[in-house]
């Protein structure tokens, strides 16, 4: 076992403040990773603060880790000492059931391992994030990192980045394809740089009419403020495909009517409560309402390398650990452009 | 013009009675049906009693209708006379726009012209359906009916049989998926029949467990009341695909709980009120929530001999038009297995 530094709630709600927890010494299959960069995820708030119930605390936040592999056990394969690695959302899973033999290990039967607030697969050993210096993780669930991504700008593809890609590959995203992306913020940047890198036409779709000039130099080819009624009756029917980032309340059955027959539109947000839905929004069209949680783990290797194929990274802050507090409350205004990221050097300061 | 011996509802909620339509003479791309068989859809009622807003009055219903061809116009190369054929939920579309180029000209973005309660596409002729004797439709809008079909039993599958057809087909039903079908009225009868004729595991989801010998005589291999709040925990995670033939409030997200990771539920029926969705219920699982609207032409036609070569029709129970009214009060008491057919000939002889 090694102590290793980190940042952690110590209860729900109160303010992350240096802690530091043990990880394992490194297996036959294991990787040794010294962390540089973890995104700071919507998600790290909502556990923190416990949001979602259910919080395991001290709480440890951050699964976009991108560091580089200091030790690797002697079975490991995949990586070696000196590469860079990233690690997202899960540590383990099962590896036996039917959706982990196909690649979707986080809908795992017997419950993936997430890889901070929850448990390794003995569901006794406590799982710890990327706010920390070191993480241990089997080969298995360590993507290859290449070597032309921007480390910084690289972490948050390792949650905004897959939950926004892996959308866009199920609904078979291609050239000339009209796409609109519902919300600018740390997914909605994502899905808007990879729509546009896949040939599709993109619209950003957005509350706030000052986003437009930011969204088109991430690659959208049209804006429409969701404020304006009539921009529901001017592009009803247009889009193929509609990726939709928001948690907060708002009417899918308007959104649905942009869609045109057989169009699908998938939720990566989860607003407070459920959203009445008309069965005829769907039936008039053959529409589809989707879900999308995050990716398997060879999918997100997929991600990784289709995005330093295309040159694409997030639009990061980078901040050191000390500020994360604040960062949060930014973030709780909309005050990032995109994703707040680690630097953890800091934390190996402190 | 001829004149037709029909059965209209005179005003909304108005018992139908006996009514005098005009057929025009066919043209060069018509062709002239004596009607033989008529089905009774439930949306014949919700029409007649102007439950939707907007229908039209004196109305003839019927959109299930099956005939003999008794003339052809001169372009006419695909039917000729004696041949049976068959007519569905409409008559016409634009046949230029992007849904009727790919055979979903129920989504004609001009409007199809719907079999009854609408208009010819000149947006004046009124349309009257298949209460009647006789019919004249495009040569492109009438289906060949192989011969081999009951044509009573075949009459439901123009509308019946297309609106459960075109789901699995969307949804890629193939053998060993496990489909659930929820409801079994006239959809879900033929719902049945036909995700087990295409090797799919069929369980039937009914709040009836009266239902349950009759569900496995049309061929569900199970069966569970979806009054039991254990069925809900016990099938957890068990579908490919739910088709789902309920237009009473009922909880999809107790259903999307059945699927499987990237299963699909496919909504064919309209309750009354929006239903709240929990977009959890989609994101865990990557789901879909789908609804579908009949089929096009092309997939009519494909349906029909789909069933002609694995011997499938509806489950009929004919009747005088003269009983159509009580057919309706039975129909609004679930008691029907599964689909009125009105013989035609009674109106002939009236």
């Amino acid at each position: 076992m090694s102590k290793t530094p980190a940042y952690a709630a110590p209860s729900p709600g109160a303010p992350l403040a240096p802690f530091t927890v043990e990880r394992r010494d490194p297996g036959p299959h294991d990787v040794l990773i010294d962390i540089l960069y973890c995104g700071v995820c919507h998600s790290d708030i909502h556990q923190a603060r416990d949001e979602w119930g259910g919080g395991i605390f001290p709480m440890v936040p951050g699964h976009e880790i991108i560091g580089r592999v200091r030790q690797v056990g002697k079975a490991v394969t995949r990586l070696a000492p000196g590469d860079v690695a990233g690690v997202g959302c899960m540590v383990d899973s099962c590896r036996e059931c039917d959706p982990c033999r196909h690649d979707s290990e986080q809908f795992c039967e017997k419950g993936a391992a997430f890889t901070y607030n929850g448990t390794e697969m003995d569901r006794r050993t406590r799982t710890y994030g990327g706010y920390s210096t070191r993480v241990v993780v089997d080969e298995r669930f360590v993507l290859k990192v290449p070597a032309s991504l921007d480390p910084a700008g690289a972490a948050p593809l390792l949650c905004a980045g897959i939950t926004t890609y892996s959308p866009l590959r199920q609904w078979n995203c291609k050239p000339g394809d009209r796409v609109a992306v519902v919300g600018l913020g740390g997914l909605g940047h994502m899905a808007v740089k990879l729509a546009a890198s896949m040939g599709a036409e993109v619209t950003m779709l957005s509350t706030s009419a000052s986003k437009e000039a930011d969204a088109r130099r991430l690659g959208a080819h049209g804006f429409a403020s969701t404020k304006d009624a009539s921009t529901f009756s001017r592009l009803a029917g247009r889009f193929d495909l509609i990726v939709d980032t928001i948690s907060a309340p708002h009417d899918y059955n308007a959104y649905l009517g942009l869609l045109r027959p057989k169009g699908a539109m998938v939720l990566l947000g989860v607003p407070p409560e459920p959203t009445p839905v008309a069965a005829f929004s769907l039936i008039s069209g053959n529409k589809r309402l989707a879900g999308s949680l995050i990716g398997g783990i060879a999918e997100t290797q997929e991600m990784l390398d289709y995005c330093a194929a295309h040159g694409i990274v997030s639009d990061v802050e980078i901040i050191p650990i000390q500020k994360i507090n604040e960062a949060y409350d930014r973030m709780m205004r909309g005050d990032v452009r995109y994703r707040f990221v680690i630097d953890v050097s800091s934390l190996a300061r402190a």
